[in-house]
């Protein structure tokens, strides 16, 4: 019961990095000495602490003999600081209770290894609820160490007959106030959130992650791709610089004096090529990359072959219409044997809207 | 125990008439005698006889202090036979368990007052389950007696995309061979499939029930709407009058001759008129249509609020493309507040698909 508890806490205070400390992987860590958690930390943005260090040095003298709990491996390398390892050796700790690999080339076994070899047990039976949690939590990050590309999601809200908005373009609300929560606690896992100039036009967003109105810090990066330079001071993105930076993709001949310095404009060389856009937030160190846009945006992402997963919320709606917009524009494909497949998939009742969530197969 | 299993049974019997005795609805009815079933009947075509009857006359001499189980209320009144009620009482029954008022108003509970003042018991006390699967078997009958309509479901299949075919117009096939079987399940249910000519062209559908191939002789009418007559011998449905009636619906000015006896030539005064198309197939006893289209035509339904539940199968795939066709077109509404609600909404896993259920909320 209580081997439970410790490890809902340390997921718990990894989510607290969620979003905050990428390139980093979000860890959370407790050390738990006689059944009682005596230090807890959770990672911070380079170049501070780790999660262990922290949670080791809030612990004091409680440590020898003590049991630490991490979402993921202990690194077991320098860098900006002492490896994790050689302090949770120091620290006298007894076992060490992780269940995930980090899949850091660097790392990848060795840090467990490191600590196995200086008489430290290691315990990776997790229960299966809180496994499934801490795979969730390095989803990103280990997609970007694989591939070397962030991990790309697609959100997008419909009615069951297909339409994100009505043939007048109309889309305020598809989905119940419950589902637009839920965009919310994605949003909170995404390092970046894309949108194009359209959506900001129509529909003049704020693109942070928020609960019960209240700004979580993230995510880090706002982008607007938008070709032909159309951001102007009458949307919220322009002067809201409370909220983090604003990277502004146009196209090359785009110029503009006196912008806000929370807004960084970035020039494409011919209209908006997204490898481009993706590479600079790479480069930037985000492991996460959430898109919400229209229907001609979320298909150039699906052309480009550049989305992994695909949220789609479903409202229990009909609006009909020829001409109504569709979540996937694009080119999309002609031959169905080519149609993108998805895998891992779950259905989510919100109320009485659907969230089906699924991985693409590639 | 027994109980449930007996009126599994009745239930069983009144699914096999279903979709061949319309305008009549479909009962199932067993008659047992000391725990063992006696006899058995479900509703045959008029004139021929109905359920208890039937399973009366097979119980033979067993009838005495016998319990009949019927999926709904016996009619008491002179038609092509004599009320069931009427032999019921002459049967020697004791007790009649059935869950359902039959709604027509000649009948509306008092077929159970008759049989109650002849001192039989009534117990309308059933299985939940059981109440449902019966709710379910007079869904359409009762549609049609409250609101002098037939009762309408669309069927449509799309990608999560909200996509029935690729930009090239390929569609074989979007769901998987469970999804593809559940419709045939659907089918069974309907009295009649209207479809438009343009899925005729494409996909020279059978439009027939089948289980494992075999043919299970339904719908009673398959229909086609096809303004400017272009069905011809090329097509299995002109050639194919085993499986019963064609009702063939063309424009006025549309002339053919020698025309396969099987299917019958209705013109409509100015194009297609799908008021005209309902009212004919209400006259023919139709209770339950269903609509297997194309966008234009699904969207022409729904602009005339034809529609009054919806099978969407959802398959984890994405096509993409600006111009890939959508599951229901026509004008669609321009105001989101006028969007059509469904209520009543059930999803059903599929293998790999999904089947979204929902009743329009009128």
């Amino acid at each position: 019961m209580d081997e439970k508890k410790f490890q809902n806490r340390a997921i718990e205070l990894a989510k607290r990095s969620i979003g905050l400390v990428s390139p980093r992987p979000a860890v959370g860590a407790i050390v738990v000495s006689k059944g009682r958690i005596v230090g807890e930390g959770h990672t911070m943005p380079s170049p501070k602490e780790h999660a262990e260090i922290l949670a080791i040095k809030r612990a004091k003298n409680n440590t020898k003999d003590s049991v630490l709990y991490c979402t993921l491996e202990p690194h077991n390398f320098f860098s900006k600081g002492i490896p994790c390892t050689k302090l949770i050796i120091e620290s006298g700790i007894k076992e060490v209770s992780c269940p995930t690999i980090d899949k850091n080339p660097k790392v990848n076994g060795k840090g467990f290894e490191e600590l196995i070899k200086a008489g430290i047990k290691i315990n990776h039976k997790w229960d299966k609820n809180s496994i499934s949690e801490c795979k969730k939590l390095y989803e990103s990050y280990e997609h970007k160490i694989i591939h070397e590309k962030p991990y790309i999601s697609l959100k997008t809200a419909m009615t069951i007959d297909g339409k994100i908005a009505t043939t007048n373009n109309e889309s305020k609300w598809i989905t119940n106030e419950d589902s637009r929560k839920r965009v919310h606690q994605i949003r909170k896992y995404s390092d970046a959130i894309i949108t194009g100039i359209n959506t900001v036009l129509s529909d003049d967003p704020m693109l942070t992650a928020r609960e019960s109105n209240k700004y979580l810090n993230r995510p880090r990066y706002r982008v607007v791709l938008d070709h032909k330079g159309q951001l102007n001071k009458n949307y919220r993105i322009f002067n809201q610089k409370e909220f983090g930076d604003v990277l502004w993709f146009t196209d090359n001949n785009v110029k503009v004096n006196n912008l806000p310095t929370h807004i960084k404009h970035y020039k494409c060389k011919n209209s908006i090529d997204l490898n481009y856009v993706v590479e600079t937030l790479y480069k930037l160190g985000c492991n996460s990359i959430l898109v919400e846009s229209g229907s001609t945006l979320a298909g150039a992402f699906f052309d480009n072959n550049l989305i992994n997963k695909l949220y789609t919320f479903i409202a229990p709606k009909i609006f009909g219409g020829q001409n109504a917009p569709n979540p996937i524009g694009g080119l999309g494909i002609t031959n169905i044997n080519n149609h993108i497949k998805l895998k891992n998939i779950t259905i989510e009742e919100i109320s009485e809207d659907f969230l089906f969530t699924g991985e693409i197969d590639i």
